[in-house]
């Protein structure tokens, strides 16, 4: 396999574009990156988009944006893993360009959810129609299931999950391309509605439009197009099963483990190396899950790493720099690439007052459903 | 890049399978193929689908799939290009073993389109919502244009529609698992009912369930597998505007003709050397354009060409030998790994009555709308 880097990003801001459709959010953040590098041709296309069909009534996006990129005849493929989408489309660029088939392979994020539809049906398209969502649950019955279970087993508290929601708004305030850019407290956190007991609307990430694009070459070629490429060092992708009923210990992701062990194995790298990490803060929840998940912290330890302070800015380990899904936005197809902007941004070093202090390896995890699908990726500033 | 075989097949019947979810149709594929080769665990898994969020409420087919094949933890990815989304998903699939990342990749396409959806206005998504299906159109309409155009320029009538849907019923009735296994007549296609004129009812291919899958590994792994193992000589994607109306020449298939070229170079072969083709006849003037488009006659001629019988069972170069999408049918997801299936079958001279004599090297052509995306795969018995 050949080597793969990542040589420019482009990105939307997220939140209510409305006036933006889904292929205007596609077309500004593609453009910024072939502006970037000043439009090379390309070789191929991944789009990662969880429903254009249900939340706009378009599929078929990989040529729809290609057209409307000016770059029609390009080969362009849309890839869906419900909110991990954008991570399964890196996953699928990488492989053209390492196997040698391609050399600049645009992958991106994108997805139009203000738009009219019903946001929370089309969401649960991703849990499983037969098991959970014929009874009437959406996601944040089955995240906060997920809660109940982390704190029956680790003695987990509201306040920690507020915790984390009070972290990534501190992160996010300092983005500007972030949906919330203000600060939010403890207490509005823990008096802010109930939407699915224990999960209040401040532990809930947004209903956003947004996209987010990189460009892939192969990293011998990296400096044709940039001074700062940010190689990947290795991916992991895993699958668990669809149902929480089914899994063993709801409030442990197996498919976030997997994916992780996987990705370490592949980079040579392990949870101790990573100098910053994107994660998939859905519900707050998530993020401790996840974080118990890629060994940052051992299971029942991520709410004490948090309230340490460790996963924040100037912490031994920043997590979701960008204010992560809760106050950066989740427009959900764009997420997992948006992740790896944040990423690339940190380890070039461009991060501005987000930034964190000789970062040379970060990480991003992306997340599907209640976590049925989950990617990881590392990178390396070279 | 290394070279890259399909060592084993599993496909359910076409038809209105009201007994079958749309899980049950992947399952029942993908385990005919691990059937074949005594369950290996694999590496990864593809799912070409284009709308199972819209057809039956349920995105996020990757890990589901896993789940329900017994296989959670495989990293399983679905794939859209609309009717294309099975030849993407085979291409996606190529990609992952060409690289060295993985050895063992099940590739599969599934439909499950008889559920109660609004097929026609479902199948719409995937033309130009804003330039085309907001106006009223769908896919019959836009391939009766292509028609008209087609009959303008080169004179083509309807006799030479009716005569393809002739050839395809003719070829179907021959294969078990077609969703149409009797022939019909000149005469039945040329007054049957008019859908869009100038397409009638037998010139359009059915609304269908199914399932088809295959195992791809790197060909010098193969003969662990299967002492027939068929190698993906080469491929070719493109894409083409997505409304008619930003085309040059709606009677020509753009994408088709470049995914072609793409295929033929990829390969080192040319038209004249295929023996056995798919194609993408969803109308009966889709495969008069594509025949063209991959230069197996000159625009205008295909209509003489299959006239005379040289597309036929019997003749000079077979196409649709599986009955084609309209008489095997069309399960939309399901339809580029149908395709690839036939040509297995023929590479490995397991085509039964409809087997071509000494067939060495197949085509594949999927096609995407109404050829806004195109992929073409070229086949070699080794």
């Amino acid at each position: 396999m050949r080597d793969v880097a990542i040589v420019a990003t482009g990105m939307t801001p997220f939140g209510e574009l409305w006036h933006s459709s889904l292929r205007d959010l596609f077309v500004e953040a593609a453009r910024e990156v072939l502006d970037a590098v000043d439009h090379p041709l390309l070789d191929s296309i991944y789009v990662g988009n969880m429903s254009g069909g249900q939340f706009v009534g378009q599929e078929h996006l990989g040529p729809l944006m290609a057209d409307h990129l000016g770059v029609a005849g390009v080969p362009a493929t849309r890839v869906e893993s419900a909110c991990a989408s954008g991570g399964a489309a890196l996953r699928a660029g990488f492989f053209e360009v390492a196997s040698g088939a391609s050399d600049l392979v645009l992958v991106a994020g994108v997805e139009k959810m203000n738009d009219g539809a019903d946001v929370t049906g089309v969401l649960a398209t991703a849990a499983d129609q037969e098991a959970e969502v014929y009874h009437g649950i959406t996601f944040p019955g089955l995240y906060a299931m997920i809660a109940r279970a982390h704190m029956e087993k680790h003695g987990t508290t509201e306040g920690d999950l507020a915790t984390i929601s009070v972290k990534n708004h501190r992160h996010g305030a300092l983005n500007p391309k972030a949906q919330f850019r203000q600060e939010v407290s403890l207490e509005q956190v823990m008096t802010s509605s109930m939407v699915s007991e224990p999960l209040r609307l401040l532990h809930c990430s947004p209903v956003s439009d947004g996209a987010a694009a990189v460009l892939l070459c192969p990293l011998d070629r990296a400096r044709e197009f940039t001074d700062k490429p940010v190689k990947i060092r290795g991916g992991g992708f895993a699958t668990a099963p669809m149902a929480l009923a089914d899994r063993v210990d709801p409030s442990a992701l197996d498919a976030v483990s997997l994916a992780a062990a996987r990705a370490y194995r592949a980079s040579g790298l392990g949870p101790s190396d990573i100098h910053v990490a994107e994660v998939h803060d859905c519900f707050a929840i998530a993020e401790l899950c996840v974080l118990e998940a890629l060994c940052f912290a051992q299971p029942g330890s991520a709410a004490e790493l948090t309230r340490a302070g460790e996963t924040t800015l100037g912490g031994r380990l920043p997590v979701n720099t960008s204010g992560g899904l809760k106050a950066k936005g989740h427009p959900v197809g764009a997420t997992g690439v948006a992740q790896v902007i944040e990423i690339v941004e940190q380890l070039r070093g461009e991060a501005g007052a987000r930034q964190v202090a000789n970062a040379v390896i970060g990480l991003t995890q992306n997340m599907g459903g209640s976590g049925a699908s989950s990617v990881v990726h590392i990178f390396e500033r070279v």
